[in-house]
């Protein structure tokens, strides 16, 4: 490929995104990408790190708004793309994104059940045509994502939401993969031996239909 | 009148705002309203005040994008809107707001002539009808405001801008300014007892005009 892309890992808690980070590290580099940068969401600049702790933290018991939680993220995304991401692709590098805008669909316009005109608006807004190159979507039952995750220690505001939450996110997750041919579905619920094998296969195969790109 | 109000000062850097709250509080009081919040933006709340830091201070060097701006703003008008205002006036109490979205419209849309389009789907995302029931907008050239604002000491991230800047601001003040009823210009450029007697006036008109809301 001569032009550098955008890879995204996405999926909920406990589905094992830090793993197939590594794994699709390992897998470009054997395939001879190796000028490779790693970004998170939200966060991965100065400023859209002081936005995730916004998020992910409490503060004195306020409680967080729906919309601000929406306005925060796509506030961090904008200046993640504008001041990391889209000059990194410009000089060659790939980026591997530990979550990107398919995350606020799931989250916030699945699991909080946002209004799909505001998740436009937003998304427009912020991103213009600007998407991945390619989504990696590790899907996972809920229940067990969140006891790999509880198995971590300290949960975060997010993870302390109801189990439907967590299965309207999924179904989000699923549809969009549905329709976007540029996104795999991964099983993460197998063993990680076979996780990572269709982890490597999904990426093999989307490599090679644009090796010419 | 029965039911609380949403008063708002606005104006460019150095137009007296924090004398004119003391107006309109003293003002207020006389004519029998004591029940009164002050609040201001961004900020008025601990996640709200945190995202003012965002947007005020120096962040590492990192530019701040024209739209993350605009989103953090808004991010924090939703947080005091929704946790602050609404509930503030919904008990009985009247709010004093040192800027709301007039500011916005000004500054992100006259200033750093952000599309009007976006202006106005982040508006309807974060307010959809809510709106204050009185504004004044304080009117001052931008030379003579800097230069007061200046005299207090330090400038922030937005007070160092150029002079173009704060032109495109008040020319939209002012656009929107003629465009409602429910926002009085006053002559900011007065020696400050004209600018005191103005401002009793203007809140006497509207206040007479609204005695029975």
């Amino acid at each position: 490929m001569s032009k550098a892309k955008f890879i995204v890992i996405e999926g909920l808690e406990g589905a094992g995104k830090s793993t197939a980070i590594n794994t699709v590290l390992n897998e470009l580099a054997r395939l001879g990408v190796d000028d490779v940068l790693n970004t998170r969401e939200p966060g991965g600049t100065v400023l859209a790190e002081k936005m995730r702790a916004l998020v992910k933290e409490e503060h004195d018991g306020e409680p967080l708004q729906d919309r601000t939680e929406l306005l925060l993220m796509y506030a961090a995304r904008i200046q993640l793309v504008e001041t990391v991401i889209k000059p990194a692709l410009a000089k060659g590098t790939w980026v591997i994104g530990d979550r990107h805008d398919m995350s606020s669909q799931a989250y916030q316009g699945g699991g909080r059940q946002i209004d799909a005109d505001v998740m436009m608006s937003l998304k427009q807004i912020a991103l213009a045509d600007f998407k991945p190159d390619f989504t990696l979507y590790l899907d996972i039952d809920p229940t067990l994502g969140l006891q790999r995750a509880r198995g971590r220690g300290e949960l975060d505001r997010i993870e302390k939401m109801d189990i439907g939450f967590f299965e309207r996110t999924r179904r989000r997750y699923l549809e969009l993969a549905q329709g976007d041919s540029s996104v795999a579905v991964v099983n993460a619920g197998q063993d990680i031996e076979a996780v990572q094998a269709s982890i490597r296969q999904a990426l093999q195969t989307w490599f090679n239909g644009h090796s010419d790109d």
